[in-house]
């Protein structure tokens, strides 16, 4: 596989997702090679029947691992449908969370186990790790407090969760960063929303100097 | 929990469900517990709709370890939603199917590793193993030659698959007893079906004998 696999990772209310919408026409800027998003389960119709059942608000009765080996269930039909073939078409390819996410949201969020749900998630992958994921880091209060703005009255279950829930999986995201600190890079995004995109432009350039053109 | 948990294992045609059938009555005039019966994922909503995503016809190209995920994830709900209640009010519980099945279709006759596959359940069961498996023993000729003459024009997408698989789903079965000898014990289901009903009724009275009345 000649592409190049990059992750955006965070807690809600980071703003990863605003931030990957400002800096894809950046990025395509900067290369010859396609650069292609995604957000689980986004483009792979099997996945998005196993989203629906996830996020279903009617469904307050799943249990917690049955959630898990359904994210990952949804990740692997994703990562088989989606973003090996980008891959193998030698594109860049950038995932709106990935298996991180799993690990923070269900094995610390949920206190399932962080070993446990990173094992579920390696049948799910079997191999493929992002060769760049970039976090954007916010403390759970100010992440809280963006989403309360943004969705007020429409969370979804996962948003719903207590405070205490969103300091687990803050928590657990920077046990991550330190256990893997080639892979994953942190982004202060508690800045100005253009500092959070430039920071994010020069890690990306700067990691991948074949690809991009970067320093001009 | 004081309740008993017996699963029912075969290959596609070895009869079991119509075994169970005959068993249940006789089983309850054994002993004053209630006896329960369920087939994954009988009985719990979510596991339904999982399933229901698992069998149609139009997933084709579900990937294999997707499948496997979404298999796991239908039984731990229907272990938190039917088996655990009914353990935990001390009733006789039989499963159509439980962990062996995804072990040998899964990891046997999809090739994808029983190591790999009894991983991803392990985290799915957490722990509650069957106290008793009878598993229904018929060659995989004889129990393709009983499906295709119950179901002819309407196989599902398991049913579906070559003889191979079915080889190697009953190679894994016979490598799952010598492992579990104790737990799984072995009814040779090429017999006619009185005798199928009566050696495995033989087999659960003697397991439990506090339980059932057995000897009368």
């Amino acid at each position: 596989m000649s592409g190049i696999f990059i992750s955006f990772e965070g807690p809600d209310g980071a703003g990863k997702t605003t931030a990957l919408n400002s800096l894809l026409p950046l990025l395509k800027e900067e290369t010859s090679k396609e650069v292609v998003v995604s957000r689980e389960p986004g483009g792979s119709p099997i996945s998005e029947k196993i989203r629906k059942i996830i996020l279903s608000i009617h469904d307050q009765d799943m249990d917690d691992r049955t959630e898990a080996l359904l994210y990952a269930a949804a990740r692997r039909q994703h990562l088989v449908d989606v973003i090996l073939p980008a891959l193998n078409e030698d594109k860049v390819m950038i995932s709106d969370r990935f298996v991180d996410s799993s690990i923070a949201y269900q094995g610390g969020g949920r206190q399932i186990g962080t070993k446990e749900v990173a094992e579920i998630n390696d049948f799910a992958i079997n191999g493929t790790i992002p060769d760049l994921t970039i976090y954007f880091d916010v403390t759970p209060e100010v992440g809280i407090a963006r989403i309360r703005k943004d969705h007020e009255g429409a969370m979804d279950r996962l948003e719903q969760e207590k405070i205490d829930f969103h300091k687990r999986v803050h928590e657990t995201y920077q046990k991550l960063i330190k256990e893997n600190s080639d892979r994953i890079i942190r982004v202060d995004a508690e800045q100005k929303p253009e500092k959070v995109v430039s920071d994010a432009l020069d890690i990306i350039l700067k990691r991948f100097p074949k690809t991009f053109n970067g320093g001009k």
